[in-house]
């Protein structure tokens, strides 16, 4: 049967967030949040104090194309725009494909939307999230280090950014006395 | 869209192999590896000698159909059946479909074959390995604890063991001075 890759092992780095052999990268600055934090002025003083990263994405060199399993490490870092913990963009998938992701390091939180429904799941290491299949899925760093974990998903799947960046995620994970809360989305 | 589960957090215990919650447990003891030791006089024995637990895997309650992504933890004893280590029985996917192997505790072998050719990748505590679409594949413990790793996989990938119990995997993972060596496997 055909391949696209070969086997191969993969140093996946929990205090770095480096896979080894390495794919693409991809990093996100506060500006890549664009029309996605509640707080917009607070939004746009980060972009024109420094433009911080909020993430980063390390991938393994793994095809996305049918048959493979593509997988990457992504790197939170600690901070909050306005009241808004540091969060990914999210997206849905462009097919009906789940994704497992394993905390690593640190402390997150996974929200889900199925286009009704709001959901969160708290992360850490030996904490794994389990993104069914429809689910929009983001994920936010809810402690004062950087948040990191494994993400598997079928090559198929596919990254749909426009459907969040429209409809939100019907929730948001701001910050509290104690830590965190998950908010419902005022602009829903 | 509908799915058939929804989001969930599992504890991935890398100290016993449970994960939580749980769906199905499958336990493999000696006498489930007929006719996959090169010496089946040493398997004999070992059967009838307290047929032991060879490795068990404890699934996530993933169903494995179209869409989800099934996840486990498979923990191997360390132990050897002639010179041949502990090992899995192997399976190969009946459908064109990747899995990643993520080492958690101790040290492994993760066999590979395509059909034509065999490889080998080791494995341990944040090493992962890649199972392209269309290669069979097996671990074997290779160190004096337990080997323990989590397995991603999609939910339509499918098992099948007798691929591997007709025609080998094309190599075996044996003790040897220092430690363990992978030999072409003289049957085929």
């Amino acid at each position: 049967m055909a391949s696209l890759t070969l086997p191969f092992a993969a140093t996946l780095d929990a205090a770095t967030g480096d896979v080894e052999p390495q794919g693409p990268i991809t990093e996100r600055r506060v500006s890549d949040l664009q029309g996605l934090i509640a707080d917009e002025a607070a939004w746009r003083r980060a972009v024109d104090h420094g433009n911080p990263i909020v993430y980063r994405v390390v991938a393994a060199p793994v095809p996305e194309v049918a048959g493979e399993l593509p997988f990457s490490i992504t790197t939170i870092e600690p901070g909050a725009i306005g009241d808004e913990y540091y969060m990914t963009k999210g997206h849905a998938h462009t097919a009906p494909e789940g994704e497992l992701y394993v905390g690593l390091v640190g402390r997150g939180v996974l929200l889900l939307h199925d286009g009704r429904e709001a959901r969160a799941v708290e992360l850490g290491p030996g904490v794994a999230g389990y993104v069914p299949p429809g689910w929009a899925h983001r994920t936010a760093n809810v402690a004062a280090e950087p948040f990191r974990f494994l993400a598997v998903y079928p090559g198929t799947a596919g990254h749909d950014y426009e459907a969040v960046a429209r409809t939100g995620m019907g929730a948001r994970v701001v910050r509290s006395a104690d830590g965190y809360r998950v908010t419902p989305d005022q602009e829903e």
